[in-house]
C-alpha cells in the first residue's frame, strides 16, 4: 500500500507516471528493451526527449526567446555553473539572500567574480522568516545578473511576486517550486531546477535559458560547462540521464492531462489554504514562524509547543500513513512539502489529523 | 519479447536487475513508496547507496587508500573536472591519445593548464587502430597526472596492459570497460566511468579516487567541483541520482551472484573470441581494422566489403532480433558492443549469423 508522502525532495511522484514506467520497464513501446537501454541518439529515445521539451514549453508558455535544457548535478552544480558562465574576476552579480540555498549559491560565485548581497532577510539567529520587499533591494545596474531562490524549502518562504530588477538578467533557482503555476518566463535570463520536487526523480536539472543571455556567456571555460554547448546540441552533447528525462516526460504528460498549470495552481493554493487554515485556527498550539506574505505554497513549516510534541506529531502521523513531516535539521519543527504530486485529499487528511492532534494533545 | 541488444551505450542491462526494479517500482521493500521517492538522507535509500559502494569495493578489490564516489555529467564532465582539480595555468599533464574521447579530454584540459600529448597513435586519416606501446610514451616526470582512455568505443581498441607511468598519478577514463575484469586499483590516482555501458543507466558517473591524490586538489575552485567535497560527504553533499545508483546496485548484486569479476572476465573473453573468430575465419569478407594486440574485448569493430553489405548486415541482423550493430558515424562499418549484460549465447547467435551471412552474401 502506498503511503501519503510529504517528503521535501526527492519527493512523491504521481502514481500514473510511475505506473506507466513500471508497465513498460522491460519493453518500451514494443521495442524489446527498456527506454533506459535505448541509445540517446535513436529515434525511440529522441521522441521522448523532444516530447518532454515540447510539453514543458506548452505548459509553462515558454517563448521562442528561451530554450529548455536538461543538465545534471542539481541546483548545487548550477550555483557554480552560473557564475562560471557569466562572471569575470572584475564583474559583480547581485544575490538576494533568503536562506541556506542562496547562501550556498553566493559562496560558489566568489570563485569567479564579485557577488554582492543586494538584499538579505537574515535574522540575528541566522534564520529567515520572509523574502525581501522590493524597497529593500539595493541593486547594481551593472551587475551581470541578479540571483534569487524562488522558494526556500528549509524555511518555508516563497517569492509570490518576482522583484523588478530593471534590465539586469534575473537568474532564479526554482528547484522547489518550478511548475506549480504559470510564470512570465520572458522576465528571466535563466531558470534552473533540480527535478526531484515537482518534476521527477533526482538526477536531472531543468534549465530554461534566454538564448541571448547565454550567448553572452564566457567562451574561455570548458565546452562542457557552457550553456551554449547544450543549447546547440538540444541537450544531447553528451549522454543525458535518459531515464530521469523519461520520467519527467511522464510527469509532464500527467500534468497536462489534469488540466495544466492552471489546475496545478488551483490545487496547490487549496492545499496551502487547508494547512495554513489548520495552523491559524489552532494558533495557540501550532506556531508558523514565517511572515504571512512570504508563506510558501510548497513547504508549510510550523512548530508545536515542545520538541516532544514535534516528535509525537511525526510518529502519530506515520501511524496514520503520512510520512516525510520532520522539519529540516537547521530549522526544526514540522515541514509539510506539498509538491504537485501530493493531492488535495492527502492534505485534507493531514489537516484533519492536525485538528485532532490538538484536541488529544493540546 | 526482448531483443538482443548490442547498443554501444546506453546499453542493455541484465534482465534480473531490471525485473527487480520493476517489481518494486511502486513500493520499495514495503515502504509504501518507490525508491526514487525516498529521501536521499533516509535509512532506506542510504542502505542502497552504501550497498552499491560496498559491492563495488568487494568486486573490484578496492583498497582502503581509495574511495568510491557517485557523481554526474558522465565522462564529458570529468574531462573538465579532472584538470580543474589538478592543474594550474603553469602545470602540465600528459595525455595518451587513442581516439575521439581522449581528444575531447585533452581539449577541456587546456582551459586549466598545459596538457601535453605524451603519445598518440593517430593516423594520417585521423583514425586510430591501436593503443601506444610502452616504448612510445614520452612522459614528463613533473606532470600533474597521466590521462588515458582505457577502451575506445568508437575504434574498438583497448589497453590490455596499463602503462608504467612511474610516480605520476594515472587517471583513466574507463567509461566503456569498467568492471569487465579485475584491475589493480592501487595503480590509479583516479578512475572515472559513466555507468551506461557495463554498470547501469545513464545519469551517474562512478569515480574511484586515491584519497591522497584528491586531497592535493585545488581549494580555489567551487566546493561542488572538488572531489574532496563528495568524498567527505559519502557522495551525499547534494542530492545524488538515487534511482540510477539503485539500478547500479542491482547490476552489481547480479554480478556478484554470477561469480564476480572472474566470471565476467571469462564470459567477456569468450564473447570476444567468438566474434574475432568469426571475423578471422572469414577474413576475406570481414575486415577488422584494429591491430591484433589492441583489439577490444568490449567493442568489436569490422567492415564488410561495401557500404551496401554493411547496411544489409545491420538490416538482416535486426530481422533476426539483434540490434545496435551500426558502427559509430566517424568510423563506419559494424560495431558489436558486448558489455557485461550481453550473454555468451547472444554473441554465439551473432557469430553464427556472421558465418551464415558470408555464405549467402559473400
Amino acid at each position: 500500500m502506498r503511503v501519503i508522502n510529504f517528503n521535501p525532495g526527492p519527493a512523491g511522484l504521481p502514481l500514473p507516471a510511475l505506473e506507466r514506467a513500471r508497465d513498460e520497464l522491460l519493453d518500451f513501446q514494443g521495442s524489446g528493451m527498456s527506454v533506459m537501454e535505448h541509445s540517446h541518439r535513436g529515434k525511440e529515445y529522441e521522441a521522448v526527449h523532444d516530447e518532454a521539451i515540447s510539453l514543458l514549453t506548452e505548459l509553462l508558455g515558454i517563448p521562442a526567446t528561451h530554450q529548455v535544457l536538461f543538465l545534471t548535478g542539481g541546483a548545487s552544480q548550477q550555483f557554480a555553473q552560473v557564475p562560471m558562465n557569466f562572471l569575470t574576476p572584475d564583474t559583480g552579480a547581485d544575490y538576494l539572500m533568503t536562506g541556506v540555498w542562496s547562501e550556498k549559491a553566493f559562496e560558489e560565485a566568489k570563485y569567479y567574480g564579485k557577488p554582492r548581497v543586494a538584499a538579505t532577510t537574515v535574522q540575528p539567529d541566522k534564520h529567515y522568516t520572509r523574502v525581501p520587499r522590493q524597497d529593500e533591494l539595493k541593486l547594481d545596474a551593472k551587475a551581470a545578473y541578479v540571483h534569487l531562490t524562488s522558494n526556500n524549502t528549509i524555511y518555508g518562504t516563497q517569492w509570490h511576486t518576482f522583484p523588478d530588477v530593471g534590465n539586469v538578467p534575473l537568474v532564479a533557482d526554482m528547484s522547489s517550486d518550478f511548475l506549480w503555476k504559470r510564470i512570465d518566463v520572458s522576465r528571466f535570463g535563466l531558470i534552473y531546477a533540480g527535478a526531484q520536487k515537482n518534476l521527477g526523480p533526482s538526477g536531472v536539472t531543468l534549465v530554461v535559458a534566454d538564448k541571448a543571455f547565454i550567448a553572452r556567456g564566457r567562451k574561455d571555460i570548458p565546452k562542457f560547462f557552457r550553456y551554449t554547448t547544450h543549447a546547440e546540441n538540444n541537450s544531447l552533447y553528451n549522454t543525458p540521464p535518459t531515464f530521469a528525462i523519461y520520467l519527467v516526460r511522464n510527469v509532464l504528460a500527467w500534468m497536462k492531462g489534469l488540466g495544466g498549470l492552471e489546475q496545478m495552481e488551483r490545487q496547490n493554493r487549496e492545499k496551502a489554504a487547508l494547512l495554513y487554515g489548520a495552523i491559524d485556527r489552532n494558533s495557540g498550539f501550532y506556531r508558523a514562524p514565517v511572515e504571512r506574505e512570504s508563506r510558501s505554497v510548497m513547504n508549510v513549516v510550523f512548530h508545536l509547543p515542545s520538541e516532544e510534541l514535534n516528535a509525537a506529531f511525526v510518529a502519530e502521523a506515520k501511524k496514520a500513513g503520512m510520512v516525510g513531516l520532520k522539519g529540516h535539521r537547521t530549522a526544526g519543527g514540522i515541514r509539510v512539502s506539498t509538491y504537485n504530486a501530493v493531492t488535495v485529499e492527502n492534505v485534507r487528511t493531514l489537516a484533519t489529523f492536525m485538528d485532532h492532534f490538538v484536541k488529544t494533545r493540546g
